[in-house]
């Protein structure tokens, strides 16, 4: 049996009963270890699971994916993903070959980003699609982001964006020498999120948002010190200080915001008289 | 302080290590149980928990909340909730009441449907707003979750529609006369939410979904007896016998489809000819 195992968004206390359960008893533990972290090291997991676990890396999951796989279909293979297994990444991959090689699948769910994002005091029934931020590089500054948002902001929808993370990456130099040297992993802030979505409207000028929208910054989701803070975009650039350590994420706001919602909110803001007025002039109108 | 702690979605080995230390030492535990239901008893969560547990209803959480929160200033109080905390409804109000009485509040996420859904093999970034689906009524029949999916399928997103409980519901003559007897609880199975669905979408003629509409249609999500079941809305409709027991719920695809979608889900389609002539038909085009 492959077993997708959620661990959730925290620590080493966040896994399920039942994700405890198959990891202890499992031939294999494997930890997916790219598309999202936990705030607690390997070493805290190995010891509280009383297991040793593989990193697996994107280079093992897309290309040697028959190795996490071997003699599954008589063995008890646990993959573990942060937060859910369906949470912000699939691996759909992955299951498309055990199906190939009649491995058996179960999923034990956890809290995704998606849901816990909640605790910000925005309704999950108002967001729309979600999207992700990249780090920009002088030649290469994805915006796809921003269409979706328009999307959602046409019809009034708060948009969750995923913040990017690189981990075990090399520098152009040390992949050009084939020397497995890697930089140090780097998470974007919501500061550098909020700067980005701003120069993304500044190129586009199609209005889809603006320095005085609002938008919630979280840190932590989740975890004992989960933070929020809300404010304008141009508020958020300057955030991070008040935010804390990673993982990051944002909020942008929609307009079919719910006064609810504005009061919940309000708790997080970093000068309640201006998320006021904004909100006054650009929300909760439909 | 208050925990709102999350059970996950199908049994008592679903809550994480962190909810379950938590609902061990609390001096009060509630469980909310009208907006969604575990597929165990009480009892066996009490045997589970070793606690007795308050079954807090509509009525106590939005009129009573204040012996809900009682002494939460030093004690601490857990508050339990099927999924995610923040899932598929908030508890807004109570902890808005809790921050006016000073009260801690402290969140332990867990798995929601809203991520767990992902498990049918539709990649959630091309879901779209979330919508309701209540029982309708010769008199009441609110059909405003049809606008909703008008605006995902218009930009080509996927709509997740969550399926109405009926828990501790009176009849007309009983409320009438005051009499605390309740009807059985009743879940919406995924064949009468297709049905409304087509029947809402004969009476507006927007042709924003049709019977050849393709769907998937989900029982018992994150359980350990989980089933999708794939068709066209017109097939989900007779589909239940093969879906089973509650809880259901369904999602109808967006164009934005992707072949790896299409891939993943055909496993679990009634008929994967028609499955993959509808498919070439109407999605997968953006």
């Amino acid at each position: 049996m492959l077993y997708l195992v959620g661990l959730g968004l925290s620590d080493e206390t966040d896994i399920t009963v039942r994700g405890l359960e198959v990891v202890k008893k499992a031939s294999r533990v494997y930890l997916e270890a790219y598309t999202s972290i936990l705030l607690v090291d390997q070493a805290v997991l190995e010891a509280y699971y009383g297991r040793s676990i593989v990193v697996a890396d994107r280079e093992m999951v897309e290309s040697n994916s028959d190795e996490i796989l071997r003699d599954a279909q008589s063995e008890d293979v646990a993959f573990l993903v942060v937060g859910d297994p369906f949470g912000a990444t699939t691996h759909t991959d992955l299951v498309l070959r055990a199906r190939e090689l009649s491995i058996p699948i179960q999923t034990v769910p956890n809290a995704s980003i998606m849901s816990a994002i909640g605790g910000c005091g925005l309704q999950l029934y108002n967001f729309g699609q979600t999207v992700s931020m990249v780090f920009f590089l002088d030649n290469w500054r994805p915006a796809s982001f921003y269409d979706r948002i328009k999307e959602n902001r046409a019809i009034g929808l708060h948009t969750l964006v995923l913040l990017d993370i690189k981990v075990k990456e090399q520098s152009l130099e040390n992949m050009a020498r084939g020397r497995r040297i890697y930089e140090p992993p780097r998470y974007m802030t919501v500061g550098q999120c909020a700067q980005q979505m701003l120069e993304v409207e500044e190129d586009k000028k199609e209005g889809v948002y603006g320095p005085d929208s609002l938008a919630i910054g979280a840190a932590r989701v989740g975890g004992k010190t989960e933070t929020f803070v809300a404010g304008t975009l141009r508020q958020l650039c300057d955030a991070d200080d008040l935010l804390g350590p990673p993982l990051h994420s944002l909020v942008l706001l929609g307009s079919r915001a719910h006064e609810l919602e504005r009061d919940y909110a309000r708790e997080f803001a970093v000068d309640k008289e201006i998320w006021d007025k904004m909100w006054a002039e650009q929300y909760g109108k439909q």
